[in-house]
This record gives structure tokens, sequence and C-alpha cells, in this order.
């Protein structure tokens, strides 16, 4: 039986979220968790890995078991042997075509950025943080030069093992609350660090260093050299994958409303 | 020369704000700082103090110095020397007849709370948690008998130092966000774990285990055992003192916006 998990965590305290020999992973705490509730070895898959430092609101996974539980004692019980910052939010038994990655047709980041001359406190680890004032304007019409499909070498990490640098973007979503920002990403699939690189280069444009029609030539450059720095992990949240309807997997992402 | 300070902390990693021999305090951690920047002792009067695992949003504190140095100097110089969850917000410098704690005409408090058959873990630490989905209207009744002033003894921690057990508590207003309750408290005054103990009794009436006016029997009986027992520490956020306009200090609390 193919059975898929929905899984929030706090990514503060982990190397992120693939095994490492370090054991100080979310998968590591996840798939040891499940091995405890199960009796047996679990080998999980997830839908997108995180970083070290960013968190996930709806990371999904799945494996194969023949162990039979009720939905809410998978959920309960494996919570049981997890971290307090890591939670199986539900769990749902899928067909076994169904595949975390495979049949994602989308994935969906939100990034939270404190703008304040005084560093994050509160909040340390949790968003990302610029002194100077953003300008919206600017940041969106940059933003727009990067909707669509293209080639986003220019924001990929060398270690990244995607097979194509080709994706397709969908428009940022940008908005503020206070003194906090949130940037809202959606992609069929995301480069290593795209997002924090994308992040970096609207950051500054943001800040009145490059206009926005920086941002075209930086896409056009398809070098990781024409970018600014990759950005802090620290705002950068995991909302989830999403699926076709038919597969019947829970859209809410409950910790969502948390976000400034 | 006296100088007023506004700071924010999580208190997840601290013993509480008041000092103490471990030295695990905000206040240790703060003074220690200070007197870093300052070069030489610094001993600080808070507004409010809070109790382990609350967390501060806009916490004042004054002290005495001869060290004369730029408002935005002490912000930044003595973050220097902090740890990362906790950061000072702004400096001034106030008349000798200003004290944090005693011109204080109010104190605000936020209590977040997650309703969810899952625990936290986004935000564990961060957030109280009930299970048991829970009756706006009910809590609303319940709270309307606690309005105005009354003898609290019911809601005072043994410990407790302060004189009088009589305060003057403003309308409670709740609301909610996804999952997420806030419950927003001001009161001329706080007794010692009477926001935690309101939050039990509130959360019983919520949960439809006694009726809102088994709230005012609980007033009524003036005795701790009347009541249920003291929440959790982790979904409390001291927002801060209320001050008269003439001292000038800042009113703005920018991490308010973070909460759900």
């Amino acid at each position: 039986m193919r059975l898929a998990l929905g899984i929030s965590y706090n990514g503060q305290a982990y190397d992120g979220w693939q095994s490492q020999p370090s054991g100080r992973t979310v998968q590591d705490h996840l798939e040891s968790a499940l091995a405890r509730f199960a009796a047996r070895p679990v080998n999980t898959i997830c839908a997108g890995r995180t970083d070290a430092g960013v968190h996930g609101l709806m990371q999904v996974v799945h494996f194969d078991t023949e162990v039979q539980r009720a939905e809410f004692s998978w959920v309960r019980g494996t919570n049981t042997f997890l971290p307090p910052d890591i939670a199986v939010q539900w769990a749902r038994p899928v067909p076994d075509a169904f595949h975390s990655r495979a049949s994602a047709k989308a994935r969906r980041y939100a990034y939270v950025l404190l703008e304040s001359p005084v560093r994050p406190s509160v909040e340390a680890g949790r968003t990302g943080w610029v002194f100077r004032p953003l300008d919206l304007e600017a940041m969106q019409e940059a933003a727009a030069h990067l909707v669509g499909e293209h080639d986003f070498t220019s924001f990929r990490a060398s270690a990244c093992q995607a097979k194509s640098p080709v994706k397709t973007l969908q428009p940022v979503k940008i908005s503020r609350n206070g003194p906090y920002w949130r940037f809202e990403f959606e992609a069929n699939a995301f480069l290593h660090h795209m997002i924090r690189n994308l992040m970096g280069c609207l950051l500054v444009v943001g800040q009145g260093l490059q206009p926005p029609g920086w941002m075209r030539e930086v896409l056009a450059a398809k070098s990781r050299d024409a970018a600014a720095p990759t950005f802090s992990p620290d705002g950068l949240y995991f909302l989830g994958p999403v699926y076709e309807d038919h597969w019947g997997l829970p859209k809410e992402v409950p910790a969502y409303h948390w976000l400034p």
C-alpha cells in the first residue's frame, strides 16, 4: 500500500530535508519516527527538498508499506516520535501511480522579509532582513521579466542536479504587512537556490541599486555571475506541491495563516 | 541622564525576564550587552516582568547613565552584544521623573492559540494549542464578566508579589485567522500568571466544558482553587506598556504584525 503524508517543520534546527550522515535532517527524523511507529524501516520520497534553515509548511512524502493503520493513527503515532518542531499533518492512502515528486505539477514557496533599521529578534531565523526601504513598484516591474518559461541558469546553484534549467514561473505576488514583506512564488519546478537567488536580485532592485530592467539582463546572461549573491534561507517557506484534484489530497496549508 | 529602551525577544530560550543566578534570563543578557557597550555596569528596571517561555514584542526598560551616545548607537551597539533572539528596538532620553514600571498606565498582552487536531510544529513554543473546536460567542460572553475593576484573586499565582489583587481589565478582543486564535488583553496591571489563568478558564468555556456564566462564579470565589489550571506560556506575548503621550516614547510595535 502506498501512503502520502503532509509534513510541516521549522527548518532552523536542521541540516535541510535530505538524509545526511549527520542524521540531523528532517527526513532522518521523519523516517526514524515512521520506523518506530511501523516497527520496520520506512524510506520516503519528498515533493521538494529544502535547504538547511528553510521551513516547510506542507511538504508531501510518499512511501510503500504493508502496515495497516487508521489515517489519524499514522499522524498521531508518528508525531509522538518526532521533535516538537516537526509534525505530520495528515496521512492518506494513494494509488501506486502517485509519486510525491513526479505527480506534482507545481510547487509554491513564500519568502518573508523584515524591512527595518533593527535586525530580527522575536522572529530570528524565520525571516530575511533588509535595513533599506524597498520600492514595491520597482520589484513588481523586475519580477514581471521573470514570468513564463525561461532558462533560469543565472539563478541556479552550481550543485543543482536538475536535468534542465528551463522552468515556468507564475506571476510573483508581493505584499506587505507592517514592516514585513511577503513574496510568493509558484513554478512547475525550481532549480537549487533559485528562489534565494531571485530574492537577492529582487532586493537589489527594490533597494534602488539597479533599475528593474536589470532583471531581464541577468536572466538573458544565463550565467550565475550576472546575478546577485544567494539571499538568506531564514525567510523561505515551502508552501507545498500542487497536485491534480483526482489524487484527493488535502489542499489546505494551515500554518500559511502564521505568515505575516 | 535617564534612558529608556524598547526591547523585543523570543522567550523560548530564556528563564524569563528577571535576573537569576543562572544568568539565562533576558535581563541578564540585556544588562551584560549594555555593560559591554557602555563599558560600565548598567542596572535596568522593566515595565513588566515576563515568565519563562513568554515573548516580548515591546518591553520597555529605563536606567541611569553618564555615557553620552547617539540614540541609534545605543540600539546598534547593544544589539551587537545580544543573542539573535533579543534586540533593542529604540533608545530615547527621558526625564528623571520617568519610570518604566511606575509611569505605565496600562499593559497589553496577546495570546496566540492554534486550534487543530495536530500539535504545533513550525510555530512550536510560540503558540498555545487546543485540539477541540472553540466557541467564539461563549468565550466572548465569559470574557465580558471579567471587564472592569475586580478582585482577580482567583487568577493570581501563589508567588504573586502585587500589593493588591484589584485590577481594571479592558474588554478582551478575540479574533481568529485560519486555525489560529488571538486574544488581546489590556489592564492597568496584571497579577502573576493572571493571563495564563484567564486563558485556562476561557478555554474551558470555549470547549463547552463550562457555561459562560461559570466565569462570574470563578471571579466571585476569590480563590485560585475555583479556576482552571494555568495555561501554557508558549503563546503569550507582552505587547508592551502604555505611557502618556507627553513622555514622547514610540508607540509602534513592529513585530505585532507577525502575530496571526
